[in-house]
């Protein structure tokens, strides 16, 4: 029996907290607004898909989490951007990469879900968000002040931050979305898991997970991929199996899971990772709080 | 107990079949010399990841094959490649999408396997190769008269023709590579299943998978990875349960995958797939003949 509506949400695993108590509740504030948002959508009957999109647009709006607005930045000083989005019940799919001027990312992968396509990368990407109307920036719009900070050695916030979203609708539809800015310093041209269904993103009839850590591990691992096809051993063993895995190669991070029947289960291998959930009958819960 | 060493190879599930008796001879002495320098490593204890990207290396050589040399086209006549390798043993992988000028993609792919990146895009992916040392060509050298007919819509030649390998050496290791020039009329920047690990390659330490079709669809099932998540049950069902799902999403094609023991399982659902395979103590075997 679905057990929706759901949702949760993550703003990256890793090893920073919060600088300063202003900063706390500015990511609390976000993250519950990107809950809220989505918890609206869900209420009134929308798709997970779309209630997914909403809450990762919020988070990618915002500039402390490394995705869209406060992405990491590469080596050469550039923003790029991934995002990746799956809606469960017919699988489909849409992912960019390498984007340098679509504002909402999350939205260029939301253009493709009915296409023909899957994945596109690069310019083309970007000009083809751009002709179906989306918002386009300068390059310099995502680029905050924490991140040149990050860049340089100088702060640890940003260092991880990837967002992500998993929706369950009334009618018992799963979705998963994911963005990221990458890992601050990182060559131009590098993909993580983020924009990669079944690494970073997955949904389908019964789970929709969203990963963020150490992106070539969760390649590595297929670890969204990993957790759809143990699930019947329950959501939390096989998150956490999956997890380890990303453990056993040496690296790090966490993820949201979402089933069918509304078991959410948000593990992580770092010191913290922002996150929050809702369930139809109870309350927002988010941490930072 | 470890089987191998064995080598199975594909160049493409789909409805083609030779056009000519002389080309029908050509890809049989393309896929027989891919087969035997493959296998002359392997019996030589080379790493299966050496064989397989000896092996795809010859594939991508062949103009008659989609990948290197003879890619399909893009909408705009250029030629944008990609490939991908895993090898089993510590699940390390490269994979390199939207290249332009290496000339075999499968050796930008191998340059990561060792590096901190596991996926490279477009020019930078290019870029490391050519400082690597690799060879780089124009773009007019991977495009052949028979894929600009295909781009005409002239010849079917072309529309698929995705080469891959999978390897077990002496030592147990197993691995697999996978690449591609993509779909005849693709845009620029699509990305297909051959460059991302879990979808149309994937290698640990029990099985390795190469997949060739649909490439949207091979993503949205996870094919590879799924594989591997069920080899339990005996790769043959697990291969054709996987494929069984691409078929649910009205989409086709095929794969090669290899497991610990030896066992080789070569299913396809379209008219066709170029194949080969060897193991120890028996003839090479090639389809066509």
């Amino acid at each position: 029996m679905p057990g929706g509506p759901a949702i949760a949400i993550h703003a990256g695993a890793g090893s920073r907290t919060p600088e300063t108590a202003e900063q706390a509740g500015a990511i609390a504030d976000a993250l519950r607004q990107a809950v809220e948002g989505a918890r609206e959508l869900l209420e009134a009957d929308a798709p997970a898909h779309e209630a997914a999109i909403q809450a990762v647009t919020v988070l990618e709006d915002f500039p402390l989490f490394n995705a869209g607005c406060g992405a990491a930045l590469c080596s050469d000083g550039t923003a790029e951007l991934s995002a990746s989005l799956m809606r469960g019940e017919d699988r489909a799919a849409g992912a960019v990469a390498g984007l340098h001027r679509v504002r909402n990312p999350i939205l260029a992968a939301g253009l493709l879900l009915d296409s023909e396509q899957v994945l596109m990368i690069g310019e083309p990407a970007d000009a083809r968000a751009a002709e179906a109307g989306l918002e386009t920036v300068e390059n310099d719009y995502f680029i905050t002040e924490h991140q040149r900070r990050a860049r340089r050695g100088e702060s640890r916030i940003g260092e991880h931050g990837t967002v992500g979203a998993v929706c369950l609708d009334t009618g018992g539809g799963l979705a998963a979305a994911t963005s990221t800015g990458g890992i601050a310093g990182q060559p131009p041209g590098r993909v993580g898991d983020s924009p990669l269904l079944g690494a970073g993103t997955w949904a389908d009839s019964a789970v929709a997970v969203s990963c963020t850590g150490d992106g070539e591990a969760f390649i590595r691992v297929g670890v969204a991929r990993a957790i759809a096809a143990r699930h019947e051993r329950g959501l939390e063993e096989a998150a956490r199996t999956a997890l380890a895995e990303v453990e056993a190669l040496g690296a790090s991070g966490g993820l949201i899971a979402l089933d069918r029947e509304g078991n959410i289960a948000l593990p992580f291998l770092t010191q913290a990772m922002p996150r929050g959930q809702w369930r139809a009958g109870e309350k927002i819960w988010i941490w930072p709080a």
